[in-house]
């Protein structure tokens, strides 16, 4: 019997879907479960999958590599989608297509199947990272094909089959990982409502949280969070560490109409506690390290690389290649930031580095060796000089009088 | 006799450079205070400026125009400084050139004068525009010809020559205008001190913020602040309002060790209550009426008219071709953007517009006619073709094996 | 009777889509043939059309309108796509869709209908052109369709029908405007085969050109060319002069193996004649007449307006952003190019204009007013200061030894 | 006695500056010739340098670094300054500075001397590079500091102190090396003047080119230039056989006014006879090699590379951030090209890859298993999506009528 690869939650869609594939192609069912840090819902993975007709279940624990090897690039490269989207959902998918093929190649599958919806983005960042790995696989999608509408739906297709089904009742469509937790669907849909106090799960509102500020300092080694409050810490424990101080603290919500790749608008809430944390420090320790000319390129830079991550071009030259110029420039991006956690907020709070470009002497009013006043005049007849050539022209040529 | 013409604080360096003028070039000394909204400082000028032996005081209030014509386009440009400096200094200065040599041709002055230091950004930015709009008069930077190098020494010079000074004892170098209020200096200078709670003064500091949030809803009308929670406000009463709301809030406080024109970093705190309101309120927006490449696009239009008004090129056509780019992405940015302003947080609570491109019908799960989910697949065929074939290159190749 | 507006050369496909609409839908076909300069074949096309069995012709000439409203914006632009191509087929067929809607809205046509393949740019500029323009109308693309897979069946749908064809026998895929002609297929599928030299249809190999250089002079008023040797033409008249001079010398093949939107690469070899006249020349007035600054932005706009012209995304926000940002960049691109056409090469022989911001005085070595060298100490000293900081930060941070 | 290192040519500059160093500083002069390949005149600089009382000479054959670390890079870059400068003289003076440099350590010398002009770009490329690399060296640029305003004073100063000079009649300021040579000055001042025929010299003018084309074959390793007409050369070997072949055949002019970094506008003719086929070579190579987004993305690094090469900051992080984006990018640009020079055309005949994402198949009309053209359906009602939301807005919103 031939196999499909078939990308696994546990929830009413990864049962429903494990159904359709067996009546629908006739495949035996290889589900795979990627843990990237989703919480509590894998543990009882085995038995539903037993009780679905999964053929066999591969648990991952891709946690570390989802940090090191998606997470940290990205963050590295400073990219935000669209001014605030932390690209949290975007760069798991490609570690997730990634693993998928790995085991359809190794059981010898001729499909991969995920559950992504026909609207939105995720469907595009699986199947284009399927498709850079190994572009013969037959790749299914059910919700573009079968007739099943709605969750409703959804529930009737299992009744009928006789598949059990935890009740679960989800008012929004959640996507958690360990950089964050996404909200979208219900109230949210209308963007003129603000999103409600109990929304948050990884972290509470800042109205919720303590009166009392904590401060955190985060050490940095090329671009690499290292420490926290100066212990040395595994990627996963620095992340949850983080993520623990963010949220109690009301840090690291953002609320967005953002555009899909698929051509719409989506208005989605997320919250990224220890990212958000990460994010600052990490823009405070380039603000010390990096040259003016270095940092307003990288800035160019981060934009195009938000746009590929949130696009799912994640297996492609041009990542590579953008990952190449990031990495140059953070040799130096190595030192400590210190950042007040208090309501909501995440503010600087002190930033330091052994490769600081800052310096006070040469900043500061006084005498120094190093910067002459007098060059200023001359810099700027130079740098001003198009202006006054193009004013004179103006005045030679009649555009302007004398 | 000769005539200079003097931007005119009325500080201790206006006194003092007044005094040289006269002395070093035999000038009379026409001095020109531009009311850009920097608050009380202007009332005593005319007896200060008298008691100086300036020849002619001009006071000029410019706060609408500094609003409408250099804060509004940046605004619209969404240009942000290196992440985080929302430019109030940068963009004063070259109206005020622009008055300086408004008034030295008028009065048929050889030369303007300014305080500005050898070290900093406001030179150039003075310098620039004036090298633009006339590039025939003589410029005088007083702090890059004389020997004074200190506070002190130019107390002396004044004490020596029986100049009348008020004492003043500033600890931070302060710029302040109707936008924002900008510290430098002493304790500041070590980029590892957390900003004092003590020292904003257009607002308070996150903790000294009440209790309750304040919700503000900010009118837009083509990418231009027009009410503030439904009342048609003039830019000045606008910006007055939003500074106050922000303020007492403790919004729109900036922390950064910032890149200089003039090759140095130096460590600004800036406060910009209202900017801060506006500039979240403005993003909101465009993310409900901008579509994907204009967005896009327009993120990277906004790093460079940034630098330009950080750099001082104002009056540059450069300039001019941005702006005129930006006008037409603005069209439709009409609507209302809620925000709740909270200790120190200025978020999103709800946008509205008639041009929202968002549509919940098209976002959501269930049938519409607009977008239909099959589609999905042959977008992503030829969105990913290019992987394919690279992969299917490599294994032809040689590249990777089957 | 519903009608569809059908996209219309007169060639065999017109022929083949007029019957498989009519026996497919029971449409009434409303042909529209547009002329944009393709040359001769727009004669016959009335009695072609009613042996076709088209229930009404439209026979637009829209030469003028096609060279001000898209070629010169894109010429003002500087836009190539991939540093070769002058999108002569791109930038038509948005004007074309313009036609085709403006003709369906005016008849009640239900339909539009044109004959671009599957695998091209062309239905996607096409149909994104009307989908701006109205969104409403059914998009009808036969050879996404029908089960025709080749010019042979196509004849043979023909044959069965009755439907007379003339005999034509093309060896390669072309595309021909006032502004180009294109060439695909046959021989030049293999990159690796050189075009012949019958290839040529608008001029002569170089090869084949006379030994003695043409001079020709082309003057422009703010980017937009106005005259040719002294003489104001008409748009048309101008681009045919300048076709016919180019053309004879050879000017203007452009050989390249570009990216399609769609995803794969297609070898395409260009006659530009008389536009690469013009880009010439107008290249060589900026370079007079902008400044660095402004050159040097402008450059990378031009990389996206051609990305944008290329995927035919015309009718759209950014784009006219765009042009607002270039015609204001354009306001002093006025003056006269001399050119020397020879064998090929378009070679810049002189340029002059009133607002040139090239100055002989500023360049050359002798003593000016406007340039002190001594200046250049202070610029070099503080343009080079981040690098000489960065020194000195590694030397004390041990990074480099002393 | 104190030593510095002079940049030394043997010419008429070097000769006057080394005795004014003397005379002003009371230095040794430690000069230091640098081959980049600038041809014969570095044979009789034993004798000159002796006779002009230099104290040490130092000859470095440069020319295989020059062009694999310095020439190469800016190739796989793609980099043309203002869509036509090769960068000839720009990338040759931060390897003299580092050589420089390299000596003025080794000699414990306590200051660099060039004679580089006041009004020119190379003063600011060496002193770039001086800075980065030691920042402590002093640098004395006479032509910034001395009396001597032109050619003829410095002949009389020679004069006066029994300096023999050979009798040079230079109407044009030249720069040569192994990649191009520049000229300036004399008639090429004014823009409306046509470079002369004569002028040339390191090949022919077209019209002097044969009359039958030369077909050449070069051959490319991950970007690296490596086989002319299948034989695989040195570096150094490898430029002269391309200049050889491009300069008989008329290949490699351009003519242009380009912005100076010091604020104003030269006009340069530049002879690049081998670079201008290496850059053809590479770009069709690249053409065949580079995806769509990769190529794109790399076109605007390219401008950026473009400055900063011109600009002289050679010796930064963001050079070599760049340099390690564009290295990952030419993994697979490897292949040959095939290319006609014909009197002045360098003119694409063929290209060739292994690597090669171009393919036949794919592109043309038939049946193929890769490309489906139903696809096409789909990818344009997404790509479209959002200009037919746009238009729907238009008509709800009343901006349009229905």
């Amino acid at each position: 019997m031939k196999k499909v690869v078939l990308a696994y939650s546990g929830g009413l869609d990864s049962s429903v879907i494990t159904a359709w594939l067996k009546e629908t192609y006739g495949y035996e069912v290889i589900a795979v479960a990627v843990n990237v840090g989703q919480g509590e819902e894998l543990d009882p993975l085995e038995e539903k999958a037993r009780k679905s007709g999964v053929y066999k279940l591969y648990i991952e624990d891709l946690r570390e590599e989802f940090i090191t090897d998606y997470i940290y690039p990205t963050l590295k490269a400073g990219a935000v989608y669209e001014g605030k989207y932390l690209l949290g959902t975007s760069f798991a998918r490609p570690l997730i297509a990634k693993k998928l093929v790995e085991i359809a190649e190794k059981e010898g599958a001729v499909a991969i199947c995920h559950g992504a919806t026909g609207k939105g983005n995720d469907q595009v960042r699986f199947e284009l990272g399927i498709k850079a790995l190994n572009p013969h696989i037959q790749i299914i999608a059910p919700w573009r094909i079968w007739n099943i509408k709605s969750r409703e739906e959804a529930l009737e297709y299992a009744r009928v089959r006789g598949i059990e089904i935890a009740a679960v009742s989800k008012s929004y469509s959640m996507d958690r990982n360990i950089w964050h937790l996404s909200h979208e669907g219900s109230d949210l849909e209308d963007p003129w409502n603000e999103p409600q106090r109990e929304l948050f799960l990884l972290g509470v509102a800042p109205e919720d949280a303590p009166d009392k500020p904590t401060y955190v300092e985060v050490g940095f080694e090329q671009g690499i969070p290292a420490t926290v409050d100066g212990v040395q810490l595994s990627p996963y424990k620095l992340m949850e560490t983080l993520n623990q101080l963010g949220g109690q603290n009301g840090v690291g919500i953002a609320d967005i109409v953002e555009n899909r790749l698929v051509g719409m608008k989506a208005r989605g809430v997320y919250e990224t506690p220890g990212g958000t944390i990460l994010y600052a420090a990490h823009q405070a320790l380039e603000h010390l390290t990096l040259d003016s000319i270095t940092l307003h390129y990288k800035e160019q830079v981060a934009l195009k690389y938000a746009e590929m991550v949130y696009n799912g071009v994640w297996f492609s030259p041009l990542r590579q290649a953008l990952d190449a110029f990031v990495d140059v420039t953070q040799r130096n991006v190595t030192g400590t930031v210190r950042l007040k956690l208090y309501k909501g907020n995440c503010i600087l709070a002190g930033s330091k580095s052994l490769y600081s470009l800052y310096d006070e002497e040469f900043a500061t009013f006084g005498r120094d060796g190093v910067y002459n006043q007098k060059d200023a005049e001359g810099f700027i007849n130079l740098f001003g000089l198009p202006l006054k050539v193009r004013a004179l022209m103006e005045e030679k040529s009649g555009l302007r009088k004398k």
